[in-house]
């Protein structure tokens, strides 16, 4: 199939692709022959127009409809067959193993909220009349959910499929009924379009509205603010960097009516080995640690990015491990060379802080490849340099030594909000656990114990979101069958006839 | 008992009420003998900090002990007796029976976070480990809340038991386990200082931190402002008018850590007359529109203020019904002087717009009472005049004449968001009333078929809240059980062993 470079607009594919911009191809830095449009303002209002107008219809659209809907899409997306891998391994550098696997997930995601609409009364909370009751009679009243309208999603740079085109926030808007402007990530607009050709289909199929999906390809920052502040937009999904992240809060918190933001934004994802387990298994924890920073090159959002212990005379064996791990580690292709370089460049910032030390790093490579490195230092240093509580995106570590417990008590005290934190363990660790968990549980979605952070279970206990800046709405998660209140809110019905209410709510 | 004047934070009563302001006498409209106290900066950033503090050991607190404290501050403001009564009155201006009865609510929405908090399993899922999963095995995850940490909350002018110092946010708020910064309403701070010596002795019945708990008075606007800008401020509960609640929301949109924002604003809760209904029951219907207006002088969240139809043939009946009824009504005391004097001029304003048409008038009172005001317009002026959208807080309604059913789904089109809307119907109108519920569905918060929009039922399906500006987030509600989502927020526990797990979660 031969790359359009154009945009998917109510079922149209339009733009002017030969004026636009290409993307890098990962492996070898060069630029793709393939070149994509930037969405022009008549464009972006375009399919926010036909969003809006298919929300009419969609949001009619009965829950099983909708499930099958899902599930066609995921069933297109498999057809694209190996031209989708080849184009996502090329366009990210993720090898093939990775993205087959991400393919799984992202068809796993759409088919866990089909099952969840075809479970039928999930949600509905219903209080029956009662005509006696003093001194007022009770009214019936019936809790159900409304989609809150069009959903504008930006694609992760660093999960091509399961947080992109048809990924989870566009899974689960489509399930909550809401219709989806996506746009497409520059670093990988050939997968984008790939992946809306599938939901395309799944349309037709499905005999839906058009409109209910668009695809915006472009480079140019005013698409994103035009997206955002568009008062038919009425909730935003995004994964990426704090900083852009913080422009579109801004740009949002300008709006006339108040929206839903869903942004996630950065993550340390704080490890805590602690004494017995350190005592016992230095070595082997150790190189569990460097192997779920080596995956996707650290360029998960839950990279294992901070370790934490207590000092103790075995310490030695914990950080000569972890370096030799980090020393045997290949450099790595990075999903973009502006990731590469932003990464390198922390790197070496970090060696030119004082009381920072670099442990190891992994074997050197080209120019837009990721090299691993791992850092120590103590908490006063830690506490007195702001810098290295940000994230870095990439196989970086930094170690923190720490004298005892209460140490560790006053450093999760530092920590800005996270996705994830793991506790590390073994039995006689019990009490200092607990205190450990209790505080650094107010600073994370997820709270691990005894396993790596990276891979997330898509499942309905999972949460993925976390304290600022983790998440910009610790309220909610960007993963599992719980997504799907991103893009609902509440409705009371009050004395309806069964013919003007839902389904769901029916007597 | 003497009024102090003064604030209560964590358990001790403290600050210069010699200098402060005065509420004043609603009914006589004579400044009251008591004088209150401004927080200043240092007992603001006293009352976080006690609360902050505070939060360590109150989140811990078992569900059933979090329960029995709620029922006991219950049973506290019950035993304040006829003192909270007529101090209530005396600032407010609402009758006794009223007041009863918002007392009786306020105890009971206590009680029914109690009864949640007893219920047990109300929020957790789990999904157990599956070590023989294919690819990969599945770890344990469990879905469980944290409280947010230290919420503030304004108290409303309209409610100044059930939705003040231990109304419906303070009630969930400390029921998710959250410690509550309370900001009284300048109009009735005697009564929030009645109540918040309940609060107090229940908080020394439990035996429970006292920072859990802070009463701050004052009438300066930089209080508010202190309270949400704080970093240690987690959410914001508000109910008032849109401008002060767009100044909070601009303060809040400056914070570095976003953090949820409930304002509840304004809305003008419209009723659709179908034609059916109006052919049969055209003056019982307009009186029981102009009942419900007259209710608390207008000055319900919910109350009735744009009147829907369709011109018929009797249209005549419903108009001259309604005017009947409004002319007979006595002018009432507002909450405030400034209540009445700006819903004064809003009537004043309205009298000079052209195409607005006096229908009626209540009999006229003195300066600081309401007089009723029926007004009438046709689509065309509703269209071009922006103003008639807005809330006139008090009882003043609006009628509109529409020609046909094409101009009400237009009109629907022209409103903003809604706490509630009513249809009122018979069976002949069922395809009408399908096509407008399917529309207005989507600018409100409870739609209800038939009855009127005054009084909120408090259980757990109901949804007060509703599009912007009704609320400055849709997705909650600030009455009935489900408002504990408001002050919680998810967390997923992983592989974690039953000691560092939440009761509610243990194996």
């Amino acid at each position: 199939m031969t790359i359009t470079g154009q945009h998917l607009i109510a079922g149209e594919w339009s733009g002017n692709a030969s004026q636009g911009f290409s993307a890098t191809h990962a492996i070898n830095n060069e630029q793709m022959e393939e070149t994509f449009a930037d969405a022009t303002p008549a464009e972006i209002d375009l399919a926010i127009e036909r969003a809006n107008q298919a929300f009419k219809s969609y949001q009619q659209l009965s829950a099983p409809k909708r499930a099958k809907f899902l599930r066609n899409i995921g069933e297109e997306i498999l057809a694209l067959g190996d031209e989708l891998i080849n184009m996502a391994c090329a366009e990210t550098g993720l090898p093939v193993m990775r993205i087959q696997g991400e393919r799984g997930r992202t068809i796993g995601q759409l088919g866990l909220f089909a099952d969840l609409l075809e479970s039928g009364e999930y949600q509905s909370v219903i209080d029956e009349a009662d005509a006696e009751r003093q001194p007022l009679p009770k009214p019936d009243t019936r809790l159900g959910y409304l989609p809150l309208g069009v959903v504008g999603v930006f694609a992760a740079s660093n999960f091509p499929l399961a947080f992109s085109t048809a990924g989870g926030d566009t899974a689960s808007a489509l399930a909550a009924g809401c219709p989806v402007i996506m746009k497409a990530h520059a670093a990988h607009p050939g997968t984008a379009e790939l992946v809306a050709r599938a939901i395309a289909k799944a349309i037709q199929n499905c005999d839906i509205d058009p409109g209910v999906f668009s695809l915006l390809q472009g480079k140019n920052y005013a698409i994103s603010s035009q997206i955002v502040t568009h008062p038919n937009i009425k909730a935003v999904g995004f994964t990426g960097s704090e900083r852009v992240g913080m422009i579109l809060q801004k740009q949002i918190n300008e709006r006339a009516e108040p929206i839903p933001f869903y942004g996630e934004l950065g993550s340390v994802n704080p490890q805590f080995i602690m004494p017995g387990k350190l005592a016992k298994d230095a070595v082997e924890i150790a190189q569990a640690l460097v192997a779920s920073l080596m995956m996707g090159q650290g360029q998960f959002c839950t990279s294992p990015g901070i370790w934490a212990y207590i000092e103790e005379s075995n310490s030695c064996d914990f950080e000569s491990a972890a370096s030799a791990a980090i020393a045997e580690t290949q450099a790595g292709v990075m999903l973009t060379p502006a990731i590469a370089a932003t990464y390198n460049r922390a790197v070496e910032q970090w060696q030119s802080l004082s009381g920072v030390e670099l442990l190891a790093q992994g074997q050197a490579g080209v120019e837009h490849f990721g090299r691993a490195a791992l850092f120590a230092t103590d908490f006063t240093t830690f506490k007195a340099t702001p810098i290295l509580h940000e994230e870095v995106f990439g196989s970086c570590a930094l170690i923190i030594r720490l004298k005892n417990l209460s140490e560790m008590v006053d450093f999760i005290g530092l920590l800005k909000g996270n996705l994830t934190a793991s506790i590390h363990a073994v039995a006689s660790d019990i009490e200092e656990s607990k205190q450990v968990a209790s505080l650094i549980a107010h600073k994370v979605g997820r709270l691990i114990y005894n396993q790596m952070p990276t891979g997330v279970e898509v499942c309905a206990s999972m949460n993925h979101g976390g304290p600022f800046p983790a998440s910009t709405d610790v309220r909610t998660t960007s993963v599992g069958s719980e997504a799907i209140k991103r893009f609902q809110r509440p409705i009371c019905y009050q004395n309806m006839p069964d013919e003007l209410l839902p389904a769901l709510l029916r007597r």
